[in-house]
């Protein structure tokens, strides 16, 4: 078994983490590093639990610990990261120096060297590691998974580019509450409501998602060659991100030939038979009225995104457009960094 | 006064009828019809008042009559349309010998010498009204006003089409319940939920923008030059359609004389001095949060739809995206047809 | 393993069972029957499925029959009944000639002899099958469970009664949508409202509550000796009811008292150690804001209530109060007819 | 024309406070005050404004003062005040030394000499001004209204109370959320949710009502001789509070009385035809399923309670049973305070 950490272990993600973790066959928690205000208390005792699942039995007497490397067990070989934005760059660099760090948080994703990795999508950016540990002089490293609505897109997009040449995308989100954090949207804002802004999401979407389909040369990332739009909106749904996707492509097609590719779409991690890769990555569904959040959200296990309502666009040519649905703090947030935790102790460690 | 009628006077945006012609300086209620299981009763005793306004006292005590010409009071002009699709064509077609006919109901829309009209946009289609009376021998006429969804949509894109080469247009809808009717979207499939479809939507966004931003050439309408494409989602909204809304034009511009062109429309109705025309068909919100349907769907008495979030596309040309949101039972229909109305009654009756 | 069928079955109650009787140790569905336009139908392909789990794999191909004894599988010992009421008097009737009948349905419920039972409460009334065997001359026989909020308000008072004279109780309920039915509630109706009145439900709860916690002579059910008040609501929750519940008692008590029966409370199932029997049929909560029905209506599978907040009247003698949620149509439906079957498997069949 | 001022103008019951007073007939606003973030700032320029309608264009460039006596206009007679409790003891007492200070505040209330105020119930209570005054030695002086479902509840009652014994009430509230302030209830914990538990509500309710609802006799209040029990829940509604009651009477009664008592309840409010009073301040609805939130807070422009569901509980004895909706922010706070200084205004200044 690897022993593993969770930073930020109480918050909405933090839980996530745990939850995913629990029975989890190769990686055991063995530390819970969460704020000043929490270090000391039992978990239990410091964790205003989230989650519809109760709270794992092993976690509820865990003593929580500082958010600091030193703090941290030694014998912890992952810490899973879900810290605040402004704490998370220097505090993972930290961490980096001698720990395995699968982070959630956006500050580090996109810098040099550092991996936005999405198993199925771009595997190869692991090979950023070897210089990213020669260049800061550390022991570990940092891998960052990317935003929720950029992973669910992503996945879908993934077995197109493969297939197809993409000339443009442009997304329209319907983003649940919970991607805000507990706090993050009052009742007041959204009941009978939507919020057609989320702070800096569509820059995140448009920039993170040219970057995991681009390719690495060794030196840097080369952005894929498409254009790409997001315009993003809040919903009032707990869990699960539904997304409105418009594909232009440069030549003919058949839409069976999309589909088959989305349905058929197998990666790296369902070849390594990793314990959260889902058997399909994308599961397309043929009914006229799905996918829905509140029933497709959970499909395997929250970590396949469901594509709906494939279709040719009727004035445009060479164009199609569909519907996803994505977990977002599954798929999109604690199960994309256990994914990439997985597929690193798989291949590297 | 012109003394109206109102088919279909006991459903949801027969309501809406009822609500606007309360009160109103030109038009007054004179028969209500509906179905014969309504016919001989008292409107307060055939009704289930769904609105959060008071049944107007005017109407209570009305008998309620049958939904034929025949009962309709001799001295009313003008009968205000919410039939159901399926009877609408015909009936409509029935009330059209005697009466003018401001119908909400799809059945008509689009037929040949039929206007389509927001008077906004295209008060010119009003021209065939001469053909339909001889061609039908009738001594009335039918007007339709298009489906919710694309008066919003169609509304801000006209002072665009007028100041741009439009290439492009996508769509993607959020679109609020009461749009299918009190008992169209059950709670279950509702809360905490999205549906990613709504029956013909699309085909009608789609096929009715372009006729209404067309020319009518005194024998046919010839299409908008330009390609379209919609997505339609149902939301947990009650009132108010949200759109997220990408363009693409042929050439570089300026995206403040979008907002100018946008913000400074006025049409026909607002030089008429319309009873129910807004002064601003389009009201343009600088906060970055807005519009949201449940703050922005009364504006102007829900007869504007509101626009935020225009900017820039950072990876196209030409290219800029905005959210607009309109109230659907108001200006996306009943008070369409009014609007319609007024208009006729000024320049024709 | 026993055969079992399911009337009803692609109904919300009736996909339920399903949901339960995949994987069940004892039972094997081996019967699906549902109305005329379903019958002859594969299973899947006749039902719109609408639990957020997948529709279990051993019931997509089966061929749904008609409702009747006639159109069972012979070797079929139990039915499951979600009926609707007008139909579920007379089918009922017909199948208990062959059939062990478990009904969800409220039509033959409190009828003479006919047993009322939620087997944690009442279990004795099933000496009632005996006299309904000999008086109708059948070989199967019904046996019924409550309504919803019934039995979630039943099973806490089970315990209090046991230990403490129960002078009077008054109970407001916070009732989730699916307990009408998937169309039963329309969006327009309940988003951001409450409704104040659901049919027949308070004396339904009224009735059954003084009857299951009564005693049966042997020939009657004589009522259990307090006053009962209900006072029903619906809210926009898609599972779980929460009752809020006021109790006085004829004597001093130590609040704590209460707690422990209820929290310890054990019966007749869980020495039985039935499949569906929760460890504990009442969880009590003692975080100052649970129970919550998102949060806590899955407990124990959806099979145990959970009660909070209990405590003490400030200005009453001898009186307290709680909050209660339980799962409508698992505790509250199918998973109710199901512990009856197990029951009656155990100790009759 | 008396001018007036509003302490915690930005706030969601300071906008219900502007909102009111806009083209109010008798009281004009020229001081607006908030917390020092604010003050300096144009009103428009320093509000996030919550409500449907548009901010009064009379306030928008008026500059917010810091909340200190000082900062406030010397021609303002009357401050409203909706400061946070934990500055509102201390602020509003400062305030009174010059000024009428009419709270929403929950601080001041209940303190000797203070008086807490309904207008329709106990306006006698105004009598503790002069003590109030000559204690302290203030020019001004403060009145309070009660908490938001108190006031709704207390109103019912009043009709009740003044022609039968009331022996006891319980209630069980449906709370708003807009009762917690925008930010009070994330839209995580009450999506699909219930909250069983809203801090200090429930004694609030009972100690305030019996207090309302009780005589002054010079030197102090002695409480109304019944008793009272609260059990208070927040649900996924926006506005207006609905609350369940049962009520045991001493003696026999008939329901038609009290629902007659309800609906022609008028009181020196009525009598004084005071601005903001309504017609009648308790409507009764004779609908089966009335009253509800979303169709009846605006009741009198949210000045009324509406009561439905009239009926006599079936197991006791001289009790019977109803369910109010008061609108929480209007009657049940800005509008309560308001009414209050209008009362002032008419029988005091």
């Amino acid at each position: 078994m690897v022993n593993v950490g969770v930073l930020g272990a109480t918050g909405m993600v933090g839980q996530r983490f745990i939850q995913l973790l629990d029975n989890h066959p190769d990686f055991e928690i063995t530390s819970l590093a969460a704020s000043s205000r929490s270090a000391g208390k039992r978990y239990e005792d410091s964790t205003n639990w989230y989650l519809d699942d109760e709270m794992p039995k092993s976690v509820k007497d865990m003593i929580v610990v500082e958010t600091d490397p030193k703090a941290m067990d030694s014998d912890v070989d992952i810490v899973f990261s879900s810290l605040p934005s402004e704490f998370a760059e220097k505090v993972e660099r930290d961490f980096a120096k001698d720990f395995v760090v699968a982070s959630n948080a956006s500050a580090n994703r996109m810098k040099k060297n550092i991996p936005l990795v999405i198993p199925e999508v771009n595997p190869q950016f692991l090979d950023m590691i070897e210089f990213q540990q020669k260049e800061n002089n550390w022991d570990g490293f940092i891998v960052t998974n990317p935003n929720c609505s950029t992973i669910a897109l992503t996945l879908t997009l993934k077995p197109i580019i493969d297939n197809f040449n993409i000339k443009s995308v442009r997304v329209s989100t319907m983003q649940a509450v919970s991607g805000a954090g507990y706090n993050g949207v009052p009742s007041m804002a959204i009941v009978d409501n939507i919020l057609p802004y989320i702070g800096e999401e569509e820059e995140k979407m448009e920039s993170e998602t040219l970057h995991l389909l681009g390719s690495f040369d060794g030196n840097e990332v080369i952005n894929a060659d498409f254009k790409l739009s997001a315009s993003c909106h809040r919903v009032p749904v707990i869990d699960g991100h539904t997304e409105s996707v418009f594909i232009e492509l440069d030549d003919e097609f058949e839409i069976d030939d999309v589909k088959d590719n989305m349905a058929n779409f197998k990666a790296l991690p369902q070849e390594l038979n990793l314990f959260s890769a889902p058997e399909n990555p994308v599961i397309v569904k043929d009914e006229m009225d799905r996918p829905q959040p509140r029933m497709d959200r959970n499909a395997s296990n929250g970590m396949s995104v469901s594509v709906g309502r494939l279709r040719k666009d009727q004035y445009f040519d060479n164009s199609f457009k569909y519907v996803l649905v994505g977990h977002n703090t599954i798929r999109g947030a604690a199960g994309a960094s256990l994914l990439n935790a997985e597929l690193i102790n798989d291949i590297i460690l």
